[in-house]
């Protein structure tokens, strides 16, 4: 039986056969928005939205993120890549065009504390949150319930220092099967390898639970309770070899006072960690993110 | 001697010799993007920055700002209107192209509250206005030291029931003397006769101190006291013949609880209304605002 | 076997056996802290927590919520009792007197949108919303599954013109069986008769989608879309005969733009709503709310 | 001839010769709340405003605020004080009575940017900042025009390396001979050495120009761009030894994306420093905070 998620996914799927996004970057230069609409029209395409950003108009990069129509899109496909190749060469881009039919599968990394993979299981119920979800990977077994329930296989992996190269392997061929293109570290608190990193650049995104970068690396929450803060916050990132130093995706922070300990500190903490964590994972599944560098582009 | 604010000026019209602004609202259809970077191509203009938005890409209406530097804009105006018009004619455009060295003229009325208008005031002073400001009218004598300290000529023009047709008439006659383009009602506690509004359509800012449509009209803080509400806001809005009903163009509210008493209502409310007014009047300044029917988009 | 939220229940009401809260409100005097805190000072209490807002010191109402520890409490409650009474009748107080381990009894009225019902179900599970919830009331099937997962008695009971009263009647039973304590309209779409919302003054806390007063009534973020605002909010208040009128309890905005359409405003305001919502359920279940008119005092 | 700022000074004196401040903290007791108020009560004082708040109601800390009137409260100084010196000892309190009527007097330091300066300015001469200025104090001549304008005086001291010792020498005695009981750093770009600043303890409020503890040190805007943060903030605290770590008494931030270029970054950041720092300076002024080790209590 289809469940409520699968339902919204292929009602999407059908809503959206003849659309497609287009991400470029390159050396800025008069033209390319000429050139690249161009091709678009000459496809048929109607250009549904469009953002652009120059980090300087003269000798700077630029970038740029199409969300279009054309007819016959998926027919289409071959055709229209070949195409935009031309101008792709002429002005050096690096592009890429993404059917939206394509739903991304995303595997969601959890350890205890359940907040924000609740909260991404119920956008993705409601249909908010665009992708398929073929697994759930844990190092706890504090997840399985919630998760089952909701007919998503629950993979117990736990990690030790000893174990952790093999936990690794276990996850790398877990994500090799189901194709995963997004991992989501969803409070998950082990830090991954170098080299497991490397394979999945610009794909994982984690929730650390402090504005960064203030309060990198452990207990954030206490640290900032010793610090008296009158703010504190949450930030996701893509993850990168330096721990809690990759590329922000978003932040945000909430208003606490002296009479706040850490234990309200932490429950404060949740609501902003799940809102800002799901924000980063729909902007991603829409590929609204460009990385440049240690930065993002969120158009 | 050059003012502060004259030398903030005279920089930025030197600056901006080269940059124009490209404004266009018609009905939806494919190909317009490509025929406008097209025309900006061809005269070898590079897009800065570029925004657009369709009400419905089926049938809609289409609307785009595009900020572009053009070497010898000034001597090259009238070929790149008249270039441009040969597409604006078959895509139905409203369009405006504007020179950014022609810098606006902006009219500031004001009644007894001047903190609405010092905050203009110290913006513009700061070269963060990017304004001429020839001329303040007021009701009230209250403004007349601190407009004359920063050398802005002051017209006192009291308003009563009787006077208010020839009040009217002098103010039409300075903001024509000056060839005001702007008319910024920083807390003017006067309401304007339609026959005037008419005559400066999308040209006159207010600041409402309310978050419209909650408590328009008189006494705003006192209602919003009375009704115990736990957020005070206020709007900034074009001015139409409809009292606090033209179109909204920014909005802002601050937390209040039960302690705080109509005096306070007032005091928090008058950093948001500063706040709200001032980003209204950069964003008209900049041409970022198209008023369509009885709502802004702000790009 | 004992559920998560029960568990929590069981280990907040062994912790707070000694604790209890102390609501006054009284015509504004010299002398009533000074009392009060010598009666609680006299039993051997400690006070944890203390609030006091004054309308008017001359004249006004005087309100106070006083959170304290008292050795015994249980065994005390008669005792102490009847040590404020003497003072109550000094100062002509209207005093309560809550022992914390009597936790409240919560009933949810939901229709066909979830996320509210879902917010409080999970805040409810995570112990951070210390009521017992026995029943959930529906005009609509869609909750059954999400509730009765969570080992809740549903309720369905559909309402139409004709049998309102009926149905209120049922509802009335069900309340009255399992002595509910607090009524949340989570988004239930029925206007409560009268006479059913006479018998639970200040006890029905509904969320409107808006920022009231702005857009009370039907449909409040189709007529946001129409006006045009730049920001939409959400409302909790306690329910009284004049629908939307009734005192407010907390409110919230988030920003939005010419971009947004209705669906995108609705999504948008739904994480308002369960915030918003949950706040204000939150502060009933610790009686930090008293009602002044149409006004609340938040402690 | 009565300056407008002077004018509020006096209006806000003659309605404060009754109302007072007391400020205690001591270990956490039993009965200290009734014995205080019952020293009030006797005296005939009425508590206007209460605050508290204990660190750990076992063997913590208390802290409380209580602004009262008393009539004739100048006469009654030396009597008030008397009576309150016998529950001081007994709870062993820190303690302190302030009388409204003694307005405090502020010394201002400032370099080349003036928002700051300006806004506090603004609010004194508002009436909000109840205040004395009796100078204002620079290494650099930009402000002086401003400050005269106002009729406070101004003081180039130039800092170098060499002559810092001598310009702290100069200041002090100005500080001194004008009896200051407050020093506000807004955006003053020397860094005050470690003598002058334990003259001063938890009397001197710097302003600086990030969320801190992030971007601690030199050049936070240019920083916060390469790090790509989506917030940037200011913090007001009191000044300690150890550079941007004293207790933090008040934060804020805005919202930023990857178009804001440095520049754009500095102006955004502007608006929040005067915001944090004009709301840190009136709490000081009316003796809402309490520092406690290295935080700050705001009541």
């Amino acid at each position: 039986m289809e469940t409520i998620a699968e339902k919204h996914v292929n009602l999407y799927k059908e809503s959206q056969r003849d659309k497609g996004r287009l991400l470029i970057s390159c050396p800025d230069k008069k033209g390319i928005v000429a050139a690249v609409s161009d091709v678009l029209f000459k496809q048929g395409a109607n250009i549904l939205e469009s953002n652009q950003y120059s980090t300087d108009s003269n000798g700077g990069t630029f970038f740029m993120r199409i969300e279009f129509e054309c007819p016959n899109l998926v027919d289409n496909e071959k055709k229209l890549k070949e195409e935009f190749l031309s101008i792709a060469n002429k002005f050096k881009m690096k592009w890429d065009i993404i059917f939206n039919y394509h739903i991304k599968k995303t595997a969601i990394f959890v350890s205890k504390e359940l907040h924000c993979l609740r909260e991404l299981l119920w956008e993705w119920q409601s249909g908010d949150l665009m992708t398929e979800i073929p697994i759930v990977i844990s190092n706890h077994m504090a997840a399985k319930e919630l998760v089952e329930s909701l007919h998503i296989p629950f993979y117990y992996i736990p990690v030790s220092k000893e174990t952790k190269e093999d936990a690794e392997l276990r996850q790398k061929e877990l994500l090799d099967k189901h194709q995963i293109d997004l991992i989501v570290l969803a409070r998950y608190m082990q830090i991954l390898s170098p080299s497991f990193v490397e394979m999945y650049e610009n794909k994982i995104i984690n929730i650390h639970h402090s504005f960064l970068p203030a309060f990198m690396g452990a207990r954030p929450y206490e640290r900032a309770f010793a610090r008296g803060v009158k703010l504190i916050g949450a930030t996701s990132h893509y993850v990168t070899d330096d721990l809690d130093e990759g590329p922000i995706i978003e932040q945000d922070i909430m208003r606490v006072n002296h009479q706040d300990n850490i234990q309200q500190l932490k429950k404060i903490g949740q609501s902003i960690e799940r809102n800002v964590l799901s924000k980063a994972v729909k902007w991603h599944l829409q590929d609204r993110i460009i990385v440049q560098g240690n930065k993002t582009i969120v158009f």
